[in-house]
């Protein structure tokens, strides 16, 4: 019987193992792979610390971290298929058909960025195509780039590359937003944005690096990057099941104490309703040293 | 005239001043030093991406971590005497009587902890004594230790300490807590707390480390370490005049944009009520990423 079952490996997870094994609790971390949504990330320039580090260097120093201070840490490499709460404590059903037991849970199974599935999106990744403008905008000073999406992440996505590029064409497949009209507002003020709307991206293409994009209206437009901004999916399989209240897009709703609707289950990191706007590595960590910090006390009342 | 202007230059000042920068902001961070807080953390084994660092360490990385990447970013050593708004802009004086203007302000001046103001506290702080036990328990395993204080901050630092500590004392000069009853029910379940009430600490005594107490009784208590948790004091000085909304201990209120009851003005970090129960770097870094995001957001729409 585990004190705190933590499912997920990245920032979110591994900073609330950390927050519950400091505070002296038997703990488990459940994930198939260390990491997450983090793996994706090139050039990591805006966690505190590092001037410059790849997102998989930085989770595997947060592992590291673990596995050094924190020994008796269990790490158990595999997905959560069920979770059921059984006479006040937890029955964890892994995907091997494994089972653990647990007094609390931290869900910090993080999100997955939507794709457009087309041809050169996976190719490109890392080569001018990105999922995060937040992240990566400084790396497309002087370029010229595009952002495709209809909600506030695209909106945002622009202003926030707008600084760097010499141009940013936002590319919608209607003529209307579904985002905000004080984000459509603040696009139109920008000096070096264009709209292209009743558009869409049909195939990305390059050498070594993004060149261009084939449009469906059958025009080719040149650039250097583009940023894919239609939003995540988060990842809840087990958790609508275990009766925990999510949005209707599927994030965790959760109180200043990282509480879900359920008695002793926490949630941390892109996940949860709290992170929905701005997926920051900064973030998942706060959220995750929160949620191990209260699973912990949580526990110590039982 | 600055876009952003950060006070404060501990891991939530420079963390502000990253995301500010980001986005393409002319931003200045002005601070009579870099760091804060943080500076007396021995060893800082909870901000994920690190095994073991001390706070010098880390902030000094951080600071590094904008000159090299933001060489454009500003620094000015000084405190702020004053902030005024004038004609929608912010007029920063200085100590140095010198001037800046300012778009938006954010405040990151964090706390100082509250001493006792005895004999033997500085000496032996980082030798048996520290003023944090989130961050300090795991240190003392095995140890024996006493918690001085009688609100929330001593009674959940007993907790924290006590999976580490052959026995913890908790000292307090009342023999009623100001802490929450449910906290100091948690503390009466550990195994190994004890209550020493309407009792002082008058002197911390030792060789190169702690080796006891004098206590007002006249008896000498014999422990490896002092946990001094009687809470820390808002550094506020220029932010009351301001008119920013500050609660009766004067920690600053934000909301989730970590916006103040004054446009443009901005706070992050350990100043903040948000943060007034678990004062941890993680936290400050996360606010003040959310708070030089969206101080951009604000002056984008000046």
């Amino acid at each position: 019987m585990f004190d705190v079952v933590v499912v997920g490996g990245g920032p979110a997870g591994l900073t609330a193992a950390v927050y519950a094994l400091r505070r002296g609790m038997k703990t488990v971390v459940v994930t198939p792979e260390i990491g997450g949504r983090v793996m994706l990330a090139h050039h990591v320039e805006n966690y505190p610390g590092f001037i410059s580090i790849t997102g998989p260097d930085l989770v595997k120093k947060m592992e590291e971290q673990i596995r050094k201070n924190h020994p008796d840490c269990d790490f158990v490499m595999d997905s959560v298929y069920d979770v059921k709460k059984v006479k006040g404590f937890f029955e964890i059903l892994l995907k091997s058909r494994k089972k653990i037991s647990g007094k609390s849970v931290i869900i910090a199974t993080g999100t997955e960025d939507k794709s457009l599935k087309i041809k050169g999106e996976r190719e490109f990744l890392g080569k001018g195509v990105t999922y995060c403008s937040t992240c990566d905008s400084p790396l497309f000073r002087n370029k010229v780039v595009a952002v495709v999406g209809g909600g506030n992440s695209a909106l945002v996505g622009v202003q926030e590359v707008s600084p760097y590029a010499s141009k940013v064409y936002l590319i919608h497949r209607r003529s209307e937003f579904r985002g905000d009209v004080v984000e459509v507002e603040r696009v139109k003020k920008l000096r070096n944005a264009e709209f292209v709307l009743d558009e869409e991206v049909m195939e990305v293409y390059g050498d070594t690096v993004v060149k261009g994009l084939k449009l469906k209206s059958g025009k080719n437009l040149k650039v250097d990057g583009l940023f894919i901004e239609i939003g995540v999916t988060p990842l809840t399989q087990f958790i609508k099941k275990l009766g925990v209240k999510v949005t209707s897009q599927g994030f965790v709703e959760v109180n200043d104490k990282q509480e879900t609707s359920v008695d002793g289950v926490f949630a941390a990191g892109d996940i949860t309703t709290k992170n929905a706007n701005l997926l920051q590595i900064v973030h998942a960590t706060s959220e995750g040293a929160i949620a191990g910090f209260f699973a912990s006390t949580f526990v110590n009342d039982l």
